[in-house]
């Protein structure tokens, strides 16, 4: 696809200046207010027929997606919600009822906005001949003193998810799961992050992702992948590794720690959990550690037809 | 159309609370970033067969066009931009190069991002089977200490518009026109403004929009209402203010503004422009003062085929 290298061209372009502190490139831009006091901004916009089929699922899914997205990356900036924004284009044909559709959206958007005391604060609602769009912006604040980006990962730390991965568009947890802010206010309070991404597109394309931003290497041990059980227990293996690590959507935390604060992260509270998946290093590049012990490289661009 | 109806739902149903001060119903939503400090941000959606035909216009103007009415929404608010957030829905089909399209927008983008100090600082670029879709957010800080609302136009204020009116979408002006920052701080910095917002829809639909936010009503003198050179000298003059009353993509400001600082809005720097329009008054909706001194009432949903 464009958008990796197009992105990649837009990071060199416009670079942050004041009261931009973080720019294009990471899950969301901080800005700083004033000398004491930063604001956390992200934005997606979701498509029918990409991100989910409006004709197959229920509209108050979909905008509970729209906003939960959002929450994932302001999870993956250690900040929380404060404030929403809505931009809908409505498809204006005749089997779409859009004032129930409409209705349907914020019904989603506002459970979940609720549930993370985030206010709805403006929008901009439009019909046309197009399908269905939905743009979410949020503002947020830090949930603490730090905001670890995908830029921060040093070599000797340990790398962890939040969760199990894989199978996620399948079971259509993808408009269901749970953004990871109860594990974002754990770590703001508890553990110096080094990194932190969310995982959207898959382990395998947003781990490359970090260590490019940091300039080191990974090692990700293969026995240690938390496959989801979203991913049917009768495929080999081998298939179900594939699938938690490029199926995407899993909307997990993926962090780069330094390695002597792997006991706090393995002692948290009973209803998060870290899964240490692997390690940072020096040099540029994914290794996968097989269970035999060998050492595989990760293609850029993913891995399929490449492992065995 | 619904939007009317629906947005004022979705002003009842989303009431502001801390950190928001103002939500949905305005030009832009109020943030209070501390005591001292308050962020506005705006956001708007442009469609594709709706606010442009990119068949037939250059990217450039349109990706100009997309920042250029949201900073005219912070105008509205008296806030000048800080960020700019750019989500992009690209369309592939056959005939389109993506890459290309998506550089010819950020051009646009960027110009007048530039001239207005504007960092681009995040974004989200897709591509899919529908048509294109812009949808961009600002945050912005206020230029003075008054943020003026829609809603705060009080009986005996006099009402300006910033410039001529009409023929905006005829002569392209819609994708060329300049937000009037200039204006706004100008007067954040010399006159109370008690209610203010910008003209998308045509003075017809959007002055009653602010007198029903302030709860007052409107004299609108028919002599006094600029013409845009914009709309052609041809048609008759009945037609001509039509024009400058309903035709929209205006994106000039409107205010109200106490009767005592009319003088100092009159006597302003050459090339900020002025043009006293009408009074507010007690009451509701809007009427038309007619040329032989007749007043007519401004039906609600537009004025054409009741005034004569």
């Amino acid at each position: 696809m464009m958008e990796n290298d197009f992105l990649q061209s837009l990071e060199r372009r416009f670079t942050p200046r004041p009261p931009v502190l973080t720019g294009i490139g990471d899950d969301g831009a901080v800005l700083e207010a004033d000398s004491s006091r930063k604001i956390v901004v992200v934005t997606d916009m979701l498509l029918d027929g990409t991100h989910f089929r409006l004709a197959e699922v229920s509209p108050v899914l979909v905008g509970r997606k729209a906003i939960a997205v959002n929450l994932s990356d302001l999870a993956a900036m250690l900040a929380k919600p404060t404030a929403a924004f809505i931009s809908l284009a409505l498809p204006r044909d005749n089997s779409t009822n859009l004032q129930l559709l409409a209705e349907q959206l914020y019904q989603g958007l506002q459970e979940l906005a609720d549930q993370y005391d985030c206010v709805i604060a403006g929008g901009d609602t439009n019909s046309w001949e197009g399908p269905f769009a939905i743009n979410v912006t949020l503002t947020g604040s830090p949930l603490g003193k730090q905001i670890p980006l995908r830029s921060g990962a040093l070599p000797g730390d340990l790398l962890f998810v939040t969760g199990p991965l894989g199978g996620s568009l399948l079971h259509q947890r993808h408009l269901t799961f749970q953004p990871r802010l109860d594990a974002a206010q754990w770590l703001a309070d508890n553990v110096p992050v080094s990194a932190l991404m969310d995982i959207s597109d898959g382990l395998a394309t947003d781990l490359p992702r970090m260590m490019l931003a940091s300039r080191t290497s990974a090692v990700l041990d293969m026995t240690r992948i938390p496959i989801h059980t979203d991913v049917p227990a009768s495929l080999p293996h081998e298939q179900r590794l594939q699938a938690a690590l490029n199926d995407g959507e899993d909307f997990e935390l993926l962090l780069a720690v330094p390695a002597e604060t792997a006991s706090v992260l393995l002692s948290a509270p009973n209803h998060l959990h870290f899964h240490p998946i692997g390690s940072v290093q020096a040099g540029t590049g994914v290794r996968l550690k097989l269970a035999n012990g060998e050492l595989v490289q990760l293609p850029p661009g993913g891995w399929q037809h490449h492992l065995q």
